[in-house]
């Protein structure tokens, strides 16, 4: 494999806290990576293409390599707005609306979100349409309800390859924020531990998530009360804290869909993803389980492809 | 009026973060207060003796005046642990619990919390049943929902003088960490400006967590897309989630109470009590409204007093 001959597109998701780049090949296939901490709140500072440029040369690219970029860049305080597209929104219209860098010798386009205009239940996502693009024919048919966590986990209906709605629980952030700025962070103990969606503490948290999903606020404090009265040892509270708020987030969210026979699509990789699998499985759902990560290079891959596509069209009209 | 020869006793609500002194005379009234945010974590540096003789020596107390202690100062990280009592427990023996400061040339008391020893539902509080102690007879007779807010809120089911069961929502501390430490921090401005309780959006994201208290963390998101998208101004989103956040503990703790025919008494001062009471009312409750300075204060007088008449007939005995 060469990096500079055989890669056809860098592809980059690029993140408020996180920058991963993928080289790929005419196939798609990643055959090269390079991923760090310089998301946007990094970036805004060192700046954006000189951190671009410098995992680009990292990796041996071309430099007349074409990039293709989803996430937070793209955002009002990135690199360069690109406006959301508004809801319902066809999958594969998405690349229309990418926004070219100017000034660059290389040709970089940024993807625009999706933003959900409606005056009672307004929301926003930047990336995760592009990981929804890369889910491809599996969305084409049908309605999906897709459910992909994070640090502000989107919960997405699909119907016939558009986005029809979605809705966003911050659970990832306030799992960070409780364990580590609240009254609860005396009560954790190994905070940056792997929670095993094993651990029966975790499924014995979750259970009461799915129970009782108004009372998410008053259990933080039942954690609290628990380590001190000997109830819930330290070394447990994180699988604690864990299993209520994904439990609590997944009762909410099949609520807020409306319709309990929508096949469910999960978008995770690694551990989150066993975790809610775990936790639907609880609620009595079954899973899809696509990988996060392939989907999103999938996404950037078919931006790209349909991208230039256009500009053949275009082209030769 | 003249504190060394007219105060009985030094009235002491120790908090984790604040401090809180009065002088007391015979008839349990205050005649000199001191505060400051000279709370346990940072009397645990200082020396609680020290910050205590300091507040007394300003204030013009005698150097025999004795002092009564509630709130976190008794707790094992505050001045001298005073175990829990349990529940249910009858307000009136509280006092009999309070342990004595050894050494001190002044007598020095300090009150024990309560802790709910249910190991499904454990809870704790320190302070807040010197305050249910200060309601007196109001509570004596028959069942009462009591609500107290605060960083953590408490809602107590009490019968005939007895604490019967409680629990905790940490609103307060919600919206300290979503205001300043989380994505909203970005949305909201005037963070430290007072919400108030007339402001249209305050009572419009109050009836949406009445309505719907399983999706406040989803809400989170919705005022930061609401900003983003030109549904709300970041000058009123304080007042959003200050309502959004009252509105979902009132709507589970009136679930969790169980019997929504319960009279509701309402321990809380100032503005937080106006809040408060303009949500119990959208709610469609009526709550009795009772200073929770006012209440902490005749409940320490109260102990000090049982405590007194305690160790008189001891003495005689």
């Amino acid at each position: 494999v060469n990096a500079q001959t055989d890669s056809v597109v860098a592809a980059v998701d690029w993140g408020t806290t996180s920058f991963r780049v993928w080289l790929l090949n005419a196939q798609g296939e990643a055959i090269a990576e390079s991923r760090s901490d310089e998301g946007l709140l990094k970036a805004a500072e060192t700046g954006f293409g000189k951190i671009l440029e410098d995992h680009l040369r990292n990796l041996g690219a071309d430099s007349e390599l074409p990039v293709i970029v989803c996430g937070m860049a793209g955002s009002r305080q990135g690199w360069m707005e690109a406006p959301y597209t508004s809801c319902p929104a066809k999958l594969l219209d998405i690349p229309i609306n990418a926004v070219a860098m100017p000034g660059t010798t290389r040709q970089i386009r940024i993807l625009p979100g999706i933003a959900q205009r409606r005056a009672d239940d307004p929301d926003v996502m930047r990336g995760e349409e592009t990981q929804l693009l890369g889910l491809g024919e599996k969305l084409d048919k049908g309605s999906r309800l897709v459910c992909m966590p994070g640090t502000h986990c989107k919960w997405v209906v699909t119907e016939d390859g558009k986005v029809e709605r979605f809705a966003t629980w911050t659970t990832g952030e306030l799992f960070n924020l409780m364990s580590t700025a609240s009254i609860l962070r005396h009560s954790i103990d190994g905070k940056s531990a792997k929670v095993s969606p094993g651990d029966p503490v975790f499924h014995d948290w979750a259970k009461r998530g799915l129970a009782e999903p108004e009372a998410t606020f008053r259990h933080f404090f039942t954690i609290r009360a628990a380590t001190l009265l000997g109830n819930l040892e330290t070394i447990h509270a994180a699988a604690a804290l864990s299993g209520l708020l994904i439990g609590s987030e997944i009762a909410s969210a099949l609520s807020w869909s409306g319709d309990e026979r929508l096949p469910i699509i999960l978008v995770a990789s690694g551990n989150l993803s066993d975790l809610y699998s775990q936790v639907l499985a609880q609620a009595g759902m079954e899973a899809n389980v696509e990988d996060a990560d392939a989907a999103v290079r999938a996404g950037l891959f078919l931006a790209y492809m349909l991208d230039s596509g256009q500009k053949k069209r275009e082209a030769t009209a």
